[in-house]
């Protein structure tokens, strides 16, 4: 009754549209969660600004606040927000006044909470449009709630809710969008048994950023400046940044959970990040091909490890937590307020540029850019002091998303002059002016060219206006949010018992947070200050390697990380003498986990090792093809060969899948294989055998009791293995003692048992197939880490 | 007589030692050209000062100056000459003054002009060593004339003035060492037919600069700091820059053949790139080390090619060579006075550095320097204003060898203080005081650690005391030579022809001849002033690729840059369709010459194309091993496997050398190839095969009248081929008739007639073989440049 009344009204007011006008159909908003601090803050606004900007556009509008709290109380709740909605400074005043008047007219709160309640509005809405006459064009669900309430309402919306055939359905997710990929997976799937894909709208209210919105945009209006540039040639590095001054205090019990990873990286700066690395569709405006290119951006992200990130925690946090939580004063929160992560991206187009991402609380400023930071090309050959400043090339270049606050304090694009003058939409972007006094990014802001909008948007006014006119592709779809949760959840899981910085915040907090990039992984500059450190603790470095002797052998002893260092070394020591020897170095490596932290320390610190003169043999292999990732030959593909230049002709993959079999001993892999290292390897004699070791004493794939490989003339031997895939090719014994060099490599506490009962082992090559590793005229070394040595 | 006496007045002298005290015996320094410029200026203080400093420590000299003057008028030169000698600052001003007097009694001028002349010098010093009973240590011979002077003067050398068994003779040289490899390759063996190798010093004089000696064992002494930062992950760019303000004026003669490559670069500032880049060997004072590692250094230069240099002249240089060498008013000189190269290492520690080298006459400023510029590897994290200047990793780091003149004024090292406090050696190099208002390099000088010599010593004094301690690592021997005009004669050759920007001189230069890289080439960054273009000249630009039809078929024609580009493209869009179509693209291509420009295309410009998804199939093959360089593969795999990530399981050569034989039918290396494609590729339907076409018609490796891949069922082909080798392997006409897209590249000169005859001909394979490429459902389309099509 009272909705038919306000529709009245809205007839009667001449200046408006009359409803012989409205032809489109009327939409329904549901705000759920109508009196919490989103709706206060945003979302009504955004709500009345759409009223504004569509009243006269063809659809006519109810607005429907919802809570658990009951009518009364809930209605007064409600109206006390409505009533002090703004206007904006661009609409007239008296229009705005009659509009405000009306929203308010058109807006009714209900009560939520039983199946009863969503029952009782569906027949309201259903009565309003009969009574009316009104074609239903759609209902706008808007979920302004906490996670946990997502389903109860989906399953009530999808059961009682959903408008008639014809009209649509959207409803609008605010995150959390789950906690990890699992929580993510299922809460999404949860929501999936409830909406179709396309009508959930998830917020990233990034999204409606201005400046973030107009990444994608830029890069496809300065196609032609960009596409020579928009490269790892060119780039130097990228910074997505956001910092605040605010702490979490009064949220804690929200972000004690969530962290700043969650809160801000998976998120808003991921969604940043992929407009920038994704590639161009060939249309940017359809949602479709830009989720495509999204998707394969998440693809080519490299994963994070513990390293990938540096995190702080502001000092007042722990007690704030401890106060608002009723922790007892104990309690250590492992939350992180502060993150810098570094990101890279193994696209060609990026391959080595490193991707910063930052973001934290109680920082010295309250700023977020998307800074693109271009290589310097030039050389001026002129002197720095007599260069003609206003147009050196030797100036840095960058390009820069403003999203807001900070020195600028509006959204904004800059473009260094030396770069281009950027191709802006005039509509919407204008140059600024006036801004001439100011330094940005170390340069005066003269040094640009600066756009900032036309007309500042708040971006729930902009993402609600998304929602009304279906743009999806402001908006996470279920498959861009499990790609950002598979890509985060390593991350976030590997990095939950990492000690955390504490900071003092604001700008006492100096260089305390500024870290480096050191061969892929990140680390704060500074060290902790002294006081914080337990003096008492040995320093890594007071680990040295152990040099002895284990079964009458050299043997090294280290922890993991030395060894592998020192035997990383030792490697290419031994290559350098080899090709200096014979200018060529033939190297056979085994299979398993420990050489992979071999394979990755050579392939990124060791960069005058002789790749190019260097072949690589397989020392055993699985029966699997080469690029099943069972195969020793792809593990070592994937972790050494495709990050050095090791000619193809110089790369000797086991013959396990000949004619397109597996193992059959009548396509004579072993016999090939044989034949190929008795062409290539002189004496058939390799410079260097990698082999590792496994808990019942098999090397290579020499397992004990095998009848193959152990002794006899027959250099490559198929064998058996007790655990599958059991089919396997194998070096002998007799082929590996002919090597100038035999390394045996054991790591970790499961090997501790074997490799004492190997001390005390003689010759028992049957039993232990590895004591029969016994070069006959090279050398044999052990390295083994302090755990399997020592237990 | 004259000698007699002189050496009978040393021994007076009280105050140095007596004869009795010398036991290494007598040097006789014979310096030819002795009343030269290079001598006045520089070699007899050098020769002064290696007196001084070595008089008292055991060797007696005498200095034999030479010259083809008469003995009269030579005297009194040289003598004139002699008597300026100055004595230097840290010398007390009497023993200075004593020992000048000796010096000028033991100098003595000969005319050295006939054979009989050096036997009679030979005599002189033979009579006099007898006489005073002095055992002979060694003799130098100094060459300071021209290089056509050199094989004369070695003959006599070598056939009169040997010294007697047990006492060294050693040879100083100058450059120019040749004039490009051939000719510096006639040079040395000429000399190599009268001195032995560790006979021979060859001078670079910049080897004597106290900065650039500094380089190596800086890297040395530095290894804790270094080692983890000197690589590719770490260094931004390097530069090895000389500037003059002095013109080639008065020299033009000698300029005019030689110019600012030959006269700067390919000695002085290679030198001074091969101590940055080489390896460091174990023991850096060994000059066999250092030697070998600087070859190898050498070897990993990659070629430079026209675009790797930017050329300049200054303006007032052609009216000068007219003057100078009475040329005509309309001699155009090509010679370059400017240059700056891009110089890579292929090495995995410097891949993708660049190294700018840079050297011209008429510049703005004296300045010689080698500056190494760090990536910056940090993000700080508070705001640019409330940083701690003095430590922030976010300025720049860099490390500068100056080698003098310009803002500083002095030889210098330069460390920035936020990379680390340098190991200098104190008795050389001492801290730098009270420079402090100065700027160097984009910062204040506050910002660096910086040493200078204890003592500045002129280059040629280090030189020739270094020839005196017989420390032929100061020196250029003749592979180090050779291999520096092996890397340099390529681009000399390629330049000859180039245009060259002429630039006023001086301050006016402004930024006329700054430059920038581009995809591994440079250019001028501001192009040329509109007054010096021909406006009626063709820009690239106005030339379009032309589509049309050949044969009934799409026909793109282009000039042949822009033709690879389309190509280039074309091939890049049909691999993201067959990507998004089925997960995967076959991509078949020939061998030949022809596709390297495109493969190079593939490899530099184009950044997302997927070859993570791309299969690489060959056409044809010759049958030779794939390391062969006749090998198609060998070569696809130079040009572009090497330079993109193709998973090895993607690539798939033809197996011609099976069993290590090659194309034997009964290893059935065409069946196996036939599988291979069958089990790999959709109904073995390429989704591109990328042919050519030979002059008489051929295409893949079916020749005219091919008995075998014409017709019929077999899908892989052995042929043979009218010219060596003759043995190929061959997809037949069938098989590449299945493909869904087949691109024909056709470029240059040599095949229009082909071209005409193929655009008259039908369906003729059996004539021309080319004439049966007709994909059954597939498209054809055709790439010729205007050469190929027009003639």
């Amino acid at each position: 009754k009272m909705l038919r009344r306000v529709l009245c009204t809205v007839l009667l007011v001449g200046a408006l549209p009359s409803f012989a006008e409205v032809t489109h159909g009327h939409i329904s908003v549901v705000l759920l969660g109508a009196t919490g601090d989103l709706a206060k803050k945003y979302l009504w606004q955004g709500l009345f600004q759409l009223y504004m900007d569509q009243v006269s556009n063809g659809h006519s509008f109810t607005f429907h606040g919802a809570a658990l709290t009951a009518l009364e109380p809930g209605q007064k709740l409600m109206f006390d927000v409505l009533k002090k909605l703004a206007c904006p400074p661009d609409e007239p005043p008296n229009r705005c006044a009659v509009l405000k008047d009306q929203f308010l007219k058109l807006s009714q709160y209900h009560q939520l909470k039983t199946a009863e309640n969503y029952t009782v509005l569906n027949k309201e809405i259903e009565t309003l449009l009969r009574q009316e006459g009104l074609k239903e064009a759609g209902r706008i669900f808007y979920f302004s709630v906490p996670p946990f309430a997502y389903t109860e309402i989906a399953r009530h919306i999808n059961s009682s809710c959903r408008p008639p055939p014809g009209a649509w359905l959207r409803v609008v997710l605010e995150k959390p969008f789950g906690h990890d990929l699992e929580s993510a997976q299922q809460l999404a799937a949860e929501l999936m048994s409830f909406f179709r894909e396309e009508e959930m709208y998830r917020v990233d209210h990034y999204l409606g950023k201005q400046a973030v919105a107009h990444i994608l945009p830029f890069r496809d209006q300065n196609r032609q400046f960009l596409d020579p540039i928009w490269n790892r040639h060119h780039v130097e590095r990228v910074e997505i940044v956001l910092k605040e001054t605010v702490d979490a205090k009064g949220r804690t019990s929200f972000y004690e959970q969530y962290g700043v990873i969650r809160d801000v990286l998976q998120n808003h700066l991921t969604e940043a990040l992929m407009f920038l690395t994704m590639e161009l569709p060939a249309n940017v405006s359809k949602a479709e091909e830009v989720l495509q290119c999204k998707l394969q951006a998440f693809q080519s992200l490299r994963g994070l490890e513990k390293h990938s990130a540096v995190l702080g925690q502001y000092q007042a946090y722990a007690s704030q937590v401890q106060e608002e939580l009723q922790k007892a004063q104990d309690y250590i929160s492992t939350t992180p307020t502060f993150a810098g992560v570094l990101i890279h991206s193994d696209s060609l187009r990026w391959e080595g540029v490193p991707f910063l991402l930052a973001s934290g609380k109680a920082l010295d400023e309250r700023v977020g850019y998307v800074r693109v930071l271009f290589k310097n090309r030039a050389y001026c050959t002129q002197s720095e002091t007599l260069r003609d400043a206003e147009h050196s090339q030797c100036k840095a270049k960058q390009i820069i998303f403003y999203i807001g606050h900070g020195a600028l304090n509006t959204p904004a694009v800059l473009v260094s002059r030396n770069l281009f003058r950027p191709v802006m939409p005039g509509g919407s972007w204008k140059e600024a002016v006036g801004l001439s006094g100011l330094r940005v990014f170390g340069q005066p802001l003269s040094d640009y060219y600066v756009y900032s909008p036309v007309k500042e948007r708040d971006a729930y006014s902009i993402l609600i206006s998304n929602i009304y006119h279906g743009r999806k592709d402001f908006f996470i779809t279920t498959e861009n949010l499990l790609a950002s949760w598979r890509f985060w959840t390593p991350l976030l899981e590997s990095i939950s018992h990492q000690p955390l910085r504490l900071y003092p915040g604001g700008v006492e907090n100096q260089n305390l947070l500024d870290f480096e990039m050191v061969s892929g992984e990140v680390a704060f500059t500074v060290s902790e200050p002294v006081e914080l450190l337990n003096s008492d603790r040995l320093m890594p470095s007071d680990y040295k390697s152990i040099q002895s002797r284990f079964r009458q052998k050299p043997l090294v002893s280290a922890w993991p990380e030395d060894l592998i260092s020192q035997l990383a070394s030792d490697v290419e020591e031994t290559a350098h003498r080899a090709v200096a020897h014979s200018g060529q170095f033939h190297l056979a490596l085994s299979g398993g986990s420990s050489p992979v932290v071999l394979f990755q320390r050579l392939a990124r610190h060791h960069y005058a090792f002789p790749w190019k003169h260097t072949h690589i043999w397989l020392v055993d292999e699985r029966c699997v093809p080469l690029t099943d990732t069972e195969s020793n030959f792809f593990s070592l593909h994937k972790h050494l060969l495709q990050n050095v230049r090791v000619p193809y002709f110089n790369v000797h993959p086991m013959p396990v899948h000949l004619n397109q079999r597996l193992c059959v001993e009548e396509d004579r892999g072993t016999e090939l294989y044989a034949k190929e290292i008795m062409a290539l390897v002189a004496n058939a004699s390799f410079d260097l055998v990698l082999l590792g070791v496994g808990v019942d004493g098999h090397t290579a794939s020499l397992f004990p009791q095998s009848e193959n490989g152990l002794e006899g003339a027959q250099t490559v031997v198929l064998t058996e293995s007790p655990v599958k895939p059991h089919q396997r090719m194998s070096l002998s014994l007799p082929l590996i003692n002919k090597a100038r060099q035999v390394f045996v490599l054991v790591l970790g506490k499961g090997k501790h048992n074997i490799t004492t009962l190997l001390s005390r082992a003689g010759h028992q090559p049957r039993k232990w197939p590895v004591s029969g590793v016994s070069p006959s005229s090279g050398q044999l070394v052990w390295y083994m880490d302090y755990e399997a040595l020592l237990g």
